[in-house]
């Protein structure tokens, strides 16, 4: 079973994949439980060298390609691994980051991104959570976390919204194994119902 | 005008890229020499990370993607930019290097390299040199260029063969824009032959 958490940034995705995973082992379930852009070594380098420096050193085309690249690996070292061996594999982020944040930033590459997925990827998550949030409340959480607030300072809660919507509309394209989550509720609140769903479908 | 050198290591194409140029700007054309896997700061960044540590630290169709990606960058940022302002562009390796050997490597890799080339890339060389060589001579050159063979080792003369089969097998695919020039004689012999046919196609 493999599981996704996708969301603006400050949703609580990550703190949710976390409660999912000490949950399930909890219950004696094997959960590896990792992230992206990175998740395996070679995933991490990539990660580091798209997202470190000048934030226009890379094409939005290149950048899909070198995230295509670290997926790739991640895909292959981490994730299909664990999931021959049975083990229950939990992701912050996947490849519906994205779709979503490529084809927000440049919708006509959402096209570019599909294709080579299904070229070089292939695999879709069993059950993704949307952690779904007040962008304005999403942006104040991400900023309270960022030492600096400076990469917020460019988005601001227009884009924060625009991009909610965005997630939004990617649940709604594929229903069959989205869940959209309201994370404007205490964290634990939240994690009662990911994993009483989660649950569920390994049941 | 876009040319590209190819061939098998040890075969002189750096060589021969780097006499055409000096010989092409001796004439007053604006010349960019170029390489690849690199090219751009960014293409050689991504160079470094496929190149070094542990050969098997990335799949092949990992691999193909980063190298899909640094010539991307390579293509924005040097090539198609100088050819818009009229330059020639001379690029000691190009996609061919990356058809050939990874197509050599894994056969059944060559459709995910021409599908990912016409997606990302799309741009073709006008004229390709293939600076043909014999197998044995070039392992030896090669080998005595660096410092230590065993990157050589595991190769050897049989490989080095099938690469140059290769090689020519890509030349007869693209006649149109593939020159397959001896490489068993002085550079300033070959040097000769490769500017009589770039003179003739600039001109």
């Amino acid at each position: 079973m493999f599981i996704t958490f996708e969301g603006i940034d400050g949703s609580g995705k990550s703190t949710q994949a976390r409660m999912l995973a000490d949950r399930l082992r909890a219950a004696g379930r094997d959960v590896v439980l990792t992230r992206e852009p990175g998740g395996s070594p070679g995933a991490e380098e990539i990660r580091r060298l798209v997202l470190e420096g000048d934030p226009d050193r890379w094409s939005a085309e290149t950048e899909i390609l070198l995230f295509t690249a670290a997926r790739r690996d991640h895909l292959e070292r981490v994730i299909e691994p664990a999931l021959k061996a049975g083990k229950v594999v939990i992701s912050d982020r996947f490849a519906d980051s994205t779709r979503m944040y490529q084809g927000l930033s440049r919708g006509d590459l959402r096209g570019t991104v599909d294709r080579l997925h299904q070229m070089m990827i292939g695999r879709e998550p069993d059950l993704t959570f949307l952690i779904d949030m007040d962008p304005e409340v999403g942006l104040a959480r991400a900023k309270g976390r960022n030492g600096t607030e400076e990469r917020f300072e460019d988005f601001g809660a227009g884009l924060q919204a625009r991009m909610r919507d965005g997630f939004l509309a990617l649940a709604a394209e594929f229903p069959a194994r989205f869940r959209v989550i309201d994370g404007n509720r205490l964290p634990e609140t939240v994690a009662e119902e990911v994993a009483a769903i989660a649950e569920g479908a390994l049941a």
